[in-house]
């Protein structure tokens, strides 16, 4: 009759999975009880504790809804999320050591990625009336990592307005700055939207509660959210940063990558190079995403 | 532009906590960033594992309401609830050193605890008419660990049926077999209810589906559970077992403690021992609730 040790528990639960027929599942579950028990038994965790963490849980999951992804959020801002997107691309890099180039960086996809986005012809101005911010026009081509155009590859673009307020955080409010476009028969791509500024990660929610306790601010630098894809290449989810912006060394979801931060040139109000008559400022950005070549799944992955 | 380290990101979320005003909140959300961070690492987690796992915790935080809470049981079934349990124990050992005897052993309070139990007389029958199973009449005292009873301490009693369903399962069944009694003026207890038997923890939600994927079984050994406390003691939360039933060497939460496991006598139909008149075979159980002095709270704890 003594005290239980947990560190026998941890054994006791893993034990449990001899009859287990998911080698995978069982691998996983492995070593996040082991980790878990691990974290419990190193800080000593009073019930009192572990009754607030229970609350926070149940909270977060209760803040997710149609429009909403809490959970997502949290890994976002542990760095968890990133973490997972470093270890992708490091079996990518493993996978493709011998491609003359690299595929674009990829970072977090975020919690405000709305399936089902309108289809755009090329050149379209994803801005609807009223929305706030400056208009940028971006433009590049997508390649394969030897730098072979892909025609018709698919675009997949969402962000926030100018002031960095999502559509899915305004009640009632439909899809907006979101579109999917193809490029053209030389894997050239063009559309207009914002440029994006700062905003801060939603703060009303439990997560919002914990950056608050860590002493941490929400804020992310301004940047817009791309999925690029192509038939027999790895899709790409990722961001372009507005260089020069603010966060850009402390963003709220550790998404910052180097080669992902691009010069938003300026212009005066006129003509654009695309023909487009603008009454205010306007900026241009050129960027070249380069994918992948499709990874065996049964391999590496 | 190299490939990020997820080693580093975890060091990186934890360097910003600087201005964490908590000393106990960095310290272990220190910890669960290491550990988080180093089971992403270990197990090299896919994106498609990742959103999997997003989905998961959703999915448990929705399946929580007034009457159910599954992050409670996600707790108890990966034995994370009985290390908290065991570190509390551990706790009081050390505080308790130099007391004859030891508490009572506590265990998990399990996701069904239904705060505002009814308080009810000495001698009461919790069982209400129809409810399935076999009367038990439970008696003993309350002391405390010098062996000194204590009058007017509280039982908050609960179980499922004789067939281990409990009321918050049943969709608008108010509380049954449920109560708070206190002893009396010799630190006794007496009360009806029913013989316990095993059964299944709720697998219609999300823990459901991961027990089964992991190959485990979800059934817990019949119990009762108590909370026992008595001003200046550190409260109590456990169960009493029924001895020779089955999975209590396999119980899906990993509660079972020696010590906690009792004999239920059987008589055959007739007058028990208060008086009372049954028609039917019965059990009677004796066990002795032994409660620790309270720790000072700015101490150990």
């Amino acid at each position: 009759m003594t005290a239980p040790q947990p560190v026998d528990l941890a054994e006791a639960v893993i034990a449990r999975m001899s009859d287990c027929a998911d080698p995978r599942f069982r691998e996983v579950m492995t070593s996040l009880v082991r980790h878990l028990h691990a974290f419990v038994r190193e800080v000593d965790l009073r019930p009192e504790e572990w009754m607030a963490a229970i609350e926070f849980l149940t909270a977060t999951g209760q803040a997710c809804s149609e429009r909403r992804q809490e959970f997502i959020l949290l890994s976002d801002t542990l760095g968890v999320s990133m973490a997972v997107v470093g270890l992708d691309q490091a079996r990518a890099l493993r996978c493709d050591a011998g491609t003359a180039r690299r595929a674009t960086e990829a970072t977090v996809q975020g919690p405000f990625y709305w399936e089902g986005a309108p289809d755009v012809p090329l050149g379209c101005d994803l801005r609807a009336d009223g929305v706030a911010g400056e208009p940028a026009c971006y433009s590049g081509e997508v390649t394969d990592t030897a730098g072979r155009p892909l025609p018709g590859a698919l675009l997949d673009i969402w962000s926030g307005d100018g002031e960095g307020v999502y559509d899915m955080q305004v009640e009632g409010q439909g899809m907006t700055l979101r579109g999917r476009l193809r490029t053209d028969s030389d894997g050239r791509y063009r559309f207009w939207s914002i440029r994006p500024s700062e905003y801060p990660v939603p703060t009303d929610g439990p997560v919002g509660a914990m950056l608050k306790r860590m002493g941490r601010h929400p804020m992310r630098p301004g940047h817009i959210h791309l999925k690029v894809s192509a038939d027999g290449h790895m899709p790409l989810t990722t961001h372009l940063f507005a260089r020069g912006g603010r966060y850009l060394d402390s963003d709220a979801v550790f998404g910052v990558r180097d080669s992902l931060i691009v010069d938003f040139e300026r212009h005066e109000p006129g003509i654009a190079p695309d023909g487009r008559h603008l009454a205010q400022p306007y900026y241009t950005v050129r960027y070249d995403f380069r994918l992948a070549p499709l990874r065996d799944p049964t391999g590496f992955r």
